[in-house]
């Protein structure tokens, strides 16, 4: 017997961590806070969410941003999310908030695109030159340094970057229109895929030699996200 | 010839500024910067834009969001908006930012909802007693203390306010998830709009006795936006 | 034996009860017709829906809305919807319906909002004088004396409310572009709330003295949806 | 120089009337009050709009839902509608209303579609034969009869009909989620499109003789909307 | 015990089989590959999908677009379809192809509409008559012949035809704006519906004799989907 | 009075080539033919389109697809697109399409995303390899071996490429499900951008030596698009 109430335990697990997961473009009631743990196989567009009877305050709510990020890293940046991950209240409306924290000296948030989201940034702290680049066939390069109170925006889709050009720590606060976003780093997408996309296409692709390829993609490629 | 020339040049400027004011909710090109002067009337829903080929960094960015909004009013509170209407490249994008700045004892961003957008906000300095209500027929409120660091959502459509509850001045950065959010604040909607409403309707529906419906529109009503 | 069949048959209820209430903005497919029983806590944006194969004409169809609602209530009004919640075939189509009834002699249907959706309303039967605000900074009121047949549209969003202004009931049928359109009531959101919001927030916000809120606060508010 | 500027006064007004016709899937301010005299060859999805400055309650308001539509016509049934086309102010807001009329003993609204909307519709007077068939390969056909006080709901896209199975006139509201949801009467498009479809292409599609089919194709089609 | 095992398992198996059948508009992670195989009630808008840790290149998948379609039937063409159902990896992304052959001599694609899609086609052999009709008042044809190379384009909820007016077999692929698009054939729709239609509403909206129609209704409408 | 005429003229040319380009995500009418030559600064999210009434058949069609696109180039491969530059009566419509040839033995088109798209892919001659990466932090590679009528997925905004590993020219067509899908060839926007990238950014971000950067910002990036 006690086997078998181990697996009705189970199955009761699978199905509570079945749920997990499951949201929307635009919200069809006030709110659909999300179920964030998802164990088992089964998902939705978006995330499942819970009964709203049960949504708290707590659901809308995440502490933290105050806290710098640690930049001693390969880039010398880092990313602090609060998207549908860390607030599951946020789920299906549409909206999400990072702190960004740069080294001084050349601390860089590098090249990357938002695949779901538009982003607008704030400097709260410190000197960042950033910069977007538009599609083809022009893809020009939109640049501004930025100063406290600046507010910068890249458009969707668009490959972008801030660096920080000064002496003393940067920090900034971004919205990115989408309550979760996706980063794809381009140099870690291109260069430290897991399988690697075979050298010769990027060899031929960024007019690199393939020893170059090789090399770089033997490389470790740090996530700031 | 003069008044012709005149004429031809008023046509001219006339067909420049009736250009004015056109955007959508999802772009459908790498951006539409929106031109915002519009003397003349003819509108599309969102902005008109220029020419993209003539869009620079300038159209992306908007300084001043170090500067705090002036409290010393009957609220005691400031938003500093960074929408469309000051970053034109903001238009069809779906985002936007505002800095919010309450006065010591009691600075008030009263009970207002956004029509368009989900707003989240991020606090930078001081205590922020925050809320929101739900939707009808439970009107659940759901509400926090926040500190600097703290994030908070409040759910599109949904009435909401931050109240400063702490000694000092206190500042925060909220996105919203349209580039043209809009606001409604509740008292100045209902009790001061521009041609009064019934006070009939007001004194039933606010259980309010006439000559306090009567008072109430007869005063003014600040609006910190 | 016994309770381990229990255990699984209350797996399985418990299964079968869990996939209630998901939907969606635009249909996906012909139809989706929505499950309406939420016993347990998961839920998606919208509404789970069930087998097309085994929907009917049934899930489309809601009879009574010939049935004048009781205004014999506060405020003196009446809505008697037909959306998701009575027509589960609404799911995902965007579209729900309301009769509403008016008592003679100042039958209200106090300002609120729907934070999801436009109105579209025709009077059937008496004199409503009806109107909407715009949001900030002009709030403007758009207002209007209506007759039989007479059509009014409360753009997304808006306060809006319906005052029956003549000597006998009013009726009117009005269409909301959305399957789960929300209510907002104002007085019952603000003053009504549950869980009351800070009085000094009401009395600032409202221009009100405290004990004239604490009393609004203590009073019983209608619902008359 | 009256030459001159005749041909002046003329750019001038061309400009005035270029601007008609523009719209938007969901709205980006309060309101867009459609301009609708169209004179020009200038569009935009949807319908330009006037200064929001100078929309009144007027652009929100048809009045006339309650005279009968005449039903003396080859289909016995007349829709009155009530869409942009006749509130400007539904422009960008996503739902409409028509009115239906329907003669005694066979009063038929035809097998149509809307390609751009759901359509929810209450009985006021009368009975109706109603139903929809589902797309393919199923082609199930939802029907029911309807008294008054009845709703029913047709989905986007999928072909109706409204039948008056009763002795008396039939009148019927339906609201439709777009504000210019369009109608596809199924005859009229397959026989009597202007420039006729192949024969052939009619005769073996609705496996009817090629006579049948050419005689189909020489009568009128009265459209009832 | 075995019963026992046999219960648990069938838990897991339904629940397994629940989960079939969800998906969206528009995407909100990367991707969200469906689960196709539906044995048990539940469904989503659009299709549950899996985990997509469990994700690969097979999902985004599909053979065999070489391979010609049998035309031997009644209207001579035949569909070959790749979208959702075919290709898990496809929902949420809102797009999906087609092959389409027709026999020489009349192969014809019957005028249908898809109730959730625009179509763009390309001809790669062969020689079509293709057209498509607008919505009420006009109801006019578009029309082309078509050789190989050239593209044309069908507007969502256009009723629409392909008809080989050449010697030889044609091929053509056709994309369509929607990962289950639907298509209503109209003849199937409104003479093969599954529950007849009305004879009088078919007579009536045909203009033909009540025999006729019932001697197409009793006919075999061939779904070339 | 001839330079005024001029003048006028001018006025009216100006006009006429004013309304140029704009469209919409789902279009509010049946269809809004974009109108394409943009002489003047004046736009919309989208397109301008011309007066329905004037629209035929050849805004819907376009010839060519049939003719190889020459593959004598930096990467070896060609994209002829058929989209709303091409069709004017695609715009609103959210879908186009491209032929894509690729020279033997490592015909390239090279890694980029459609920041407006997923793109769904048909092999007519040849055998490619192909592929997407996924975003952070997993940027998993997705690949597959395609051979004729083998159909495989891009989801939008993922990093992906073709590559010819035949001995033959190769052909596919390929549908996205955005009239204008945008392209950013990855190397060409971050290499090749107009106004070159701070140099350190990219040694940095794609762990370069700076000489190989500035080398590499020195070439010409070919756009095969």
């Amino acid at each position: 017997m006690k086997g078998v109430q181990f697996l009705v335990a189970f199955v009761l697990l699978a199905l509570a961590s079945k749920f997990v997961s499951a949201s929307d473009p635009s919200p069809l009631q006030d709110f659909c806070v999300a179920i964030n743990d998802t164990k088992d196989g089964v998902f939705v567009n978006g995330k499942f969410c819970k009964d709203p009877k049960l949504a708290t305050a707590e659901d809308f709510f995440l502490p933290g941003l105050n806290i710098p990020g640690n930049t001693s890293n390969q880039v010398g940046s880092m990313v602090t999310p609060a998207n549908v991950q860390q607030i599951p209240g946020l789920n299906t409306l549409g909206i999400s908030l990072v702190r960004i924290d740069y080294a001084p000296y050349g601390g860089l948030n590098p090249p990357h695109t938002h695949p779901r989201a538009t982003e607008i940034l704030v400097v709260v702290e410190g000197t960042l030159s950033v910069g977007f680049v538009t599609s083809n066939t022009d893809n020009r390069l939109f640049t501004k340094v930025l100063y406290p109170g600046d507010v910068f925006v890249f458009p969707e889709g668009m490959i972008h970057f801030q660096f920080n050009i000064g002496s003393t720590n940067a920090v900034a606060f971004a919205a990115l229109s989408s309550q979760n976003p996706g980063v794809i780093t381009i140099a870690n997408a291109v260069f430290g895929s897991d399988l690697a996309i075979n050298p010769d296409v990027l060899a031929k692709a960024f007019q690199l030699d393939q020893n170059i390829v090789k090399q770089l993609q033997s490389r470790f490629w740090w996530d700031n996200n």
